[in-house]
């Protein structure tokens, strides 16, 4: 079908291609008039100067998938196309907005007669190729005319085996994307997704760091009143060769996973990752996961924690931690280490 | 080859069968004569009734495999094992021992001139037909030797996409087996895995517990001083399929894994999990990590997490709980809430 | 001075006790006109049976206390005033409010031109005869003109030592009530002290629950291929006198508390704490502490650790276990164990 | 009593001032000749250049204070004593020894008739004019002949008022010492008072670091895909004076604590703690208490999360951070930020 595209970053440009390759014929327009030139000088698109002619050039009823960064930029894009479309048009806010944004956005649409659907995309770079898993808030008429657009992003049923127990006739979940409920669902659920990705980073990361610590019975300990000795060294004598240990677990292990298949890339281009510095940014994705647990008053302290090691990464701590070594040193006389 | 098998377990009597699929000839043992009955009725390995037997009919230098309980038991196998068998000969336990326990073992069986490979062995009761992820220590030239025997279990490198960069010959991490260092380092590298694990299922059991509790402003909510009141009951009125949601993750997003697939699995099977109580176990690996982490110095928050939910999970904390009441009964003449 | 109190349920009631004791004159109201009556009846202050009559009874310009639940009846009551005070009165509301309502409750008495201080009010039912620690937020020159107040409500530089250094004029700080900022400035301070006494509390309570289980290793022990072994259970065959470990602690420890104080208190009435269950609430200032340092992107894990502690002891964790318990059962055959 | 002194680094010559200034008559020696030399040039005990000379110089049944560094240091003066002492001598280890080793030195000294007790001492730099608070455990029968030195160095009841309920004679607990049970015991409670030491004072840290941020909303923000936004930029305006809000805190609140004294002494100096890195040691009670609380398979998240923030501010997951960052480069394209 014939849609219409706002935004050409990177997430943006990708979804464009896949639906290209899928047979659709899309309406592209971003901002920066070179992102639209690039995309239309390489496959057959599109291309526009503005949202209105992005809105002329589309049959009635429209749809158009809004994928610009989430907070103000899309407010703006939103209520631009709250004055441009007509009633019964669709848009799809495909980007990574609070859902409780959504619930707004889709407010300000309605009164004018138009479908916010929200969708959670996830799938970052590798999307065009393995498909995009689609997590869908909104009204269900709505979605069922969008469908054949998540249809052709999502990844199919053939990219896992069937689960055990589900025989019969392919369901949209089983193909990648599903209606997850009423406005904000989709982002919803898309951020819970992402905490549970901070978790199972964190985890991966805690477990290869201890790897990496291993051998630290070979080096010379300190040992005085102010620091704990290491009381058996001989137990921590291996040099484990993390990049081959994260080969190994991507076959037969239970924690064989994405992320895993990822984080082997990673270290077989880098095995000592010395290109990072190790400062870990967070989008809002896992902060609002956290405030929902808080909100529901239900315990999240792994995807809390792992939120936290974020922040700590990028010495969001020091004071806290002056004033630790503020105490010690007023109770007990101890000196920081300089080391 | 032909190699021997004490333990005929749930693990053990797996290991077995695919051994013998692959072409090995197995002699086999269990303390239990019933599981070695049962065994050899169902396939052509050869059934013994005590270890001395066992040793008599394997070829020298003899190789076996030991997979038999944790602790005490694997001990004192060990120990009949450094009697009974010669110079020359290979131990191999693929058991959950405790990395230390591998060292120990390891130096009991080298006075006998006998050699111990420490062997991680993960993938449950699919094993048998995705293959094991084995991970082993010991000495190298063992290893060596004994590795058919490792190429048989494992998965092998088609059960996954090879890793981008990786083209020349196949490892045998990519086969799904690794060599990770002296004695015990096969089993510190599998502790880590499980450490991992933990943390990994905690994270999407949060997160799903976050989704089951997303129409919490649906319900009626207690508001009194005593409790914290839920000031946007608008924004958790989600009632979401979370077999759904399992399902449509397992497809291009990026938590995708086999936990995941896993998890799928039984939410197919059972939605509401009502056949669940929700205690849950922990054997070794879990505490084991964490003390790694404690001795090594580096942080493990998500991981610890983890493990003192379980711990948490058989209401072990409840001690603790009623302090918490007691003070705040002290405090602020609280009682505590019936419900 | 003259002043009126709204809200004469615990706190309330105590706060005007003291400040009768400290020669104020109190106008007390509450919906339920049996408080007011209760207390008419113990001391001589002056009760009333609605605002409006409170309002008349005070001279101009008038300051009432606002005592009341956090939330709606709060905003009912300064709602109330917002009609029926004048311009320059000053309201105070010392309740346990969300900071954020008050600068939307500031905004609303501005309009009238009255002056609205938020203040955060710690002592529990203790505070009668201990003083109150008092954080305060609003406008300097109302704060100034409510100060008698504070400073007959606080304890007095007397309660404690000072601090070493301080040797010149006693501040308002170490007389207990301090002027922390604009509105809303109070009850962000005093929400991050009980975001303190959460995280104090917990360490308290984990620590005596480990004391508590010290002697596991008198008690035999489950060892299966599904439970961690106790590998030495020699180091925990301790019968700890938790009541004598609280009381030791009280005097020369780094850890001397009022919390402490406290736990020793309620240990020595019930050793067992056989009276409690265990679930402990929370009121809202835990949570807004979370949102606040997610907000800000600071850690602040032990803080969070210590609220989901409280959430986790009331249940609702329940369904993610059961999560875990099912992944169990699909990769390693796991049945859950009954105790 | 007549006693010797082992160890005059900062902890043992205050021991020997306060004994000294209660009493007792004391025989002191340290490796560092010129740690005796300056303490007999100030107070009246007697040096002496050897532990041969310090036992010589002791009445029969002896009783040795031992306050050395933990470990091989301790191990080593212990194995001196069990060949210099008699059968029915007193060692006391006022130390921070692991209390695993104080059972292994109470059955190498028993082998000779001679008893060790174990006795955790907390009060820092303070104990000399504050009173030690002290956990002890060993034979009873050597407790109590050693008593009248506990009775000297505790606290005494005067130091906070009695427990409301205690009122007949006073206890031993409420004169800052106890007898915890059999060997270990003693060193078993500090270590636990360790753990919730690291509990309170991460709490206290975190709390004024969220404080510390409070002031967040009045800084420009980077917003795009990469970082989350602060969506409410009016709710973080505060700029907070932390050394006047620790003050406040010290009076009526539930928060009081000699560790908050400290941290109001601390910042009352340095309101910006300017003099700190933030690198925070930790001695072996923490590590120790979490590995008890994993041993007995109880939940200790909180104290566990404080040490990890110990761990964490020394750069110790450094290579976990470039692990996340790896992840997310390889599945989003994502740079890390260079601020």
């Amino acid at each position: 079908m014939r849609l219409g595209m706002i935004g050409l970053g990177r997430m943006g440009a990708n979804l464009v291609r896949r639906l290209h390759d899928g047979g659709h014929d899309c309406v592209v327009y971003d901002a920066d008039a070179g992102a639209v030139t690039a995309l239309t000088a390489d496959i057959d698109v599109t291309g526009v100067s503005s949202v209105a002619e992005l809105v002329q050039r589309l049959p009635v009823p429209r749809v158009v998938w809004v994928m610009v960064p989430a907070g103000a930029v899309t407010t703006g894009v939103i209520e631009e196309l709250a004055d441009a479309l007509s009633a019964g048009d669709i848009v799809i806010d495909g980007g990574n907005s609070y859902y409780r944004d959504d619930i707004a956005h889709a407010k300000l649409l309605a009164d004018n007669g138009i479908q916010l659907l929200d969708c959670g995309t996830s799938g970052g770079v590798w999307g065009r190729e393995r498909g995009y898993c689609l997590m869908v808030g909104g009204d269900r008429a709505a979605f069922d005319r969008a469908e054949p657009i998540f249809a052709t992003l999502a990844p199919g049923v053939a990219a896992a085996p069937r689960t055990p127990g589900r025989d019969g006739e392919v369901t949209q979940a089983e193909n990648g994307y599903l209606h997850c409920g009423p406005s904000g669902a989709g982002h919803f659920v898309k951020m819970v997704h992402n905490g549970i990705e901070y978790g199972m980073m964190a985890s991966i990361a805690e477990g290869l760091n201890i790897l990496h610590h291993a051998d630290i019975g070979n080096r010379e300990q300190q040992s005085d009143a102010e620091t704990a000795p290491l009381s058996h060294p001989e137990f921590y004598r291996y040099d484990i060769d993390i990049e081959q240990v994260a080969e190994v677990w991507r076959r037969g292990s239970v924690i064989g996973s994405w992320l895993l298949d990822l984080t082997a890339g990673a270290l077989a281009k880098s095995p000592d990752l010395e290109e990072f510095a190790g400062r870990v940014s967070d989008s809002g994705e896992g902060r609002w996961t956290v405030i929902a647990a808080i909100d529901e008053g239900v315990p999240a302290p792994v995807l809390t924690t792992a939120l936290y090691a974020r922040f700590a990464s990028r010495h969001l701590f020091e004071f806290g931690a002056k004033v630790l070594s503020a105490m010690r040193k007023q109770f007990g006389g101890h000196d920081e280490r300089s080391g």
